[in-house]
C-alpha cells in the first residue's frame, strides 16, 4: 500500500495538518498516512527526508505558514531550496504548501485560505501519487491553491 | 532512439508542454517524447530528474509561468536553482523555459511569447541533442528567446 | 543512552550553549550533551555535522547570533542553507536557534530574548527526540520561541 | 596531454568562446582544447560538468554575458551558484568570466569588455593548470579582469 | 603532523595569505602550511577542498576581499555558499576571513583591518585544531575579528 507523509509545524497559525489528513481520507482508502510535526518550516524538509528514507513514504506534503517580516520571508525561502534537495536526493515529490500569514486580510481569511490550499494541494498530491494523467489534463491552465484560479490565455 | 522529457505545470496559463511537443514533432522522428505535468514550477525540478533517472530522458525541457508578484520571483529563484542542481547529480542538459507573466503587456502577448520561447528553445533542446556545432555556431551572436534577438557586437 | 550536540559561537553576545544545556539538564537525565563553540554562525553548520557523524549526536541545537548589517543577514541566510544542507545529508534533526542582535530593544531585552528563545527550543530539541507526539499535539498553534506566541486561527 | 574546456553561449554579445581560444593558442601547444556552446548562462554548469567527467578536461572556462535587467542579474547569480557546485563535485576549477551588459557604457566598450576579460582570465586559466607560482606572486595585488587593476595596500 | 591549508586570491588588494602565514608561524611549529592563490573569492570553495582531499589538510582558512558594488556582494554570497558546501562535503572546518572593500574609510585603514582580521581568524584557525577548549571559553562573549570586540550581554 503506497504511504502519504504528511509534515507540518507548531509556529503555523492553522492546523494545516489536519485539513491535509481530512481532506486526502475522503478521497479515498487506498494509501497509508504517516504524520509528523516540527517546530518550524526549516525543519520540514529533514523531516520528509526521514519520512520518505526510514518509513518509505512515496509522496510528501510539507505545510508551513511563514510570518509576515523580512526575516519570515527568508526563512521560506531557505525551507523551499531545502524541500527541493529533499525531492532530488530522494527521488520523490514533495508538495510544499507554503501559506505566508500577509495573504491574508485578516484571521478569518487566513484560516479560509490555508485550509484551501492545503485541501487543493492534497488533491493535487493524490493526483500525482494516483492519476498524473489528471495533471496533464489541466496544464496550462491557470490552476491556483486557495484563491481563485486565473484564465488561460490563447494564441 | 533518444528520448526527450517535457514537464510544464498546471499553474502556468499556456499550454507550453503542448507547444513543445508540437515544435519537437515538426523536427523530426528520431526521438520518443515522455511528457509529464506537475502543480507549480518548484515540482519541476524532480519531476526531470525523475524522468532522466526513472525513463531514461537524454535531455530534458522545465516549462512554466512563474507569478508576477516578489514571492512568484522567489519562487522561479528556487526552481531554477533546483534544476541547475538537478542537471549536475544527472549529467544531464534541462532547457529551463520560463515566462515571467509581467514579461508581457497583455494575455495576447503572453500567449504568444510563451508559444515563441517554448518553441526557440525546443529547437535548442533539438540541437543540443542532435547537431550541438550549430550552438557553437550561434555563440556570442545575441540569441534571445521569445523577443527579438539583440545584436552581436564586434571589436 | 542519546546524544545531543550543541554547538555556540564566540560571535554571539550572551552564553547560549550555556543556556542550552542548562535547560536539557533540568528535563531529563537520559542523553548525553556533546558540546563545541565556533566562531561564527557560517561555521555551525560542519560543526554540527561532524557531532552527528563522527561523535554520533542524535540532534543538534545550532545556537547564533548575527549582527545587525545587511552583511550579517547575509551570513544568516548562508548558515541556515548549510544547516539545512547537514540535515539532509545526515538525516538528522538540527535545530536552529538564531537571535538577530536587532530584534531587541536594549541589552538587557537581547539577553532574555537569548535566552528565552534557547531554552524554548530546547525544549522542542528534547521533544523531537523523546516525545514527538507532544510536537503534533501543539500543530497550527502558533508557537514562538522567546517572544509572546500567536494565536491560532479557525474556519 | 591536458585538456582545457571552454563553454559560452549563445545568448552572449560577443563571442566569448573564440576569444578565450586564440588567447590559449597564443600561450602555448601544451594542451587540448575542447569547446561547447550552450543557450545562455544557466545552461554552463552541467556543460561544464560533462566535458570535466565524460571528456576529461582538467580545467574549464565558463563564458556568459548577462543581460541588464533584475531577471538577469538572477540568472547570473544561479549560474554562478551551479559553476561552484560543479567544481566541487569534481574538484576541478572552472573559472568563471562574466560580462554583465550594463558593465559597458556602449557596444563598443562591451566588445572590448568582454574580449580583454575573457583574455585575461585564459591567462589565470592557464597559470592554474601550468604555473600556479605566478598567482601566488600576484597574491593581494589588486588584480583586476577587464578594466583597469587596482591598487594593492600597505600596513 | 597537521597541516593547514592557506588559500588568497589575486583579486584582494592586501597581501592576507602571507598575514596569515606569519601569524600561524609565531604560534607554533607544530604544524605544516600549503598555501595557493586563486584568481578571486568565487574559486576559493574548491581550492580548498582540493587542498583537503588531495593534500590532506585538517583545516582551511580563505581569505578574499570582496569588491564593494552589488555585484560584488553576490559573489561574495556565491563563495561563501560554496564554503559552506565544500566544508559539509568533508567534514572539516575553512574558516572563512572576507574582508569588504567599503568596510574600511581608506586604503590605510583596509590593509590594517585586513591584516587584524586575518591574524584574530588565524589563531582561531589554532585553536580549532589543536585547543578547541578555548573557543568554549569564548563562547557568547561578543568577539569580532578586526575591529573592535563587542560587550557580552547578561541576564
Amino acid at each position: 500500500m503506497k504511504k502519504i507523509g504528511i509534515a507540518d509545524t507548531c509556529f503555523a497559525r492553522y492546523n494545516m495538518g489536519k485539513a491535509a489528513i481530512s481532506q486526502l481520507q475522503s478521497m479515498g482508502s487506498n494509501f497509508e498516512i504517516i504524520r509528523v510535526t516540527v517546530p518550524g518550516v526549516k525543519d520540514l524538509p529533514v523531516a520528509c527526508k526521514k519520512m520518505i528514507e526510514e518509513q518509505g513514504c512515496d509522496i510528501c506534503m510539507a505545510l508551513g505558514m511563514p510570518g509576515p517580516m523580512q526575516k519570515d520571508k527568508m526563512c521560506a525561502d531557505e525551507a523551499s531550496n531545502g524541500l527541493i534537495r529533499a525531492q532530488l536526493m530522494t527521488n520523490t515529490h514533495i508538495i510544499e504548501v507554503f501559506v505566508h500569514e500577509d495573504e491574508a486580510r485578516n484571521d478569518r481569511e487566513l484560516a479560509w485560505l490555508a485550509d484551501r490550499r492545503t485541501r487543493e494541494h492534497a488533491i493535487n498530491t493524490y493526483d500525482l501519487l494516483f492519476r498524473p494523467e489528471r495533471l496533464v489534463a489541466q496544464a496550462g491552465t491557470g490552476q491556483r491553491q486557495g484563491f481563485d484560479d486565473k484564465d488561460p490565455v490563447y494564441l
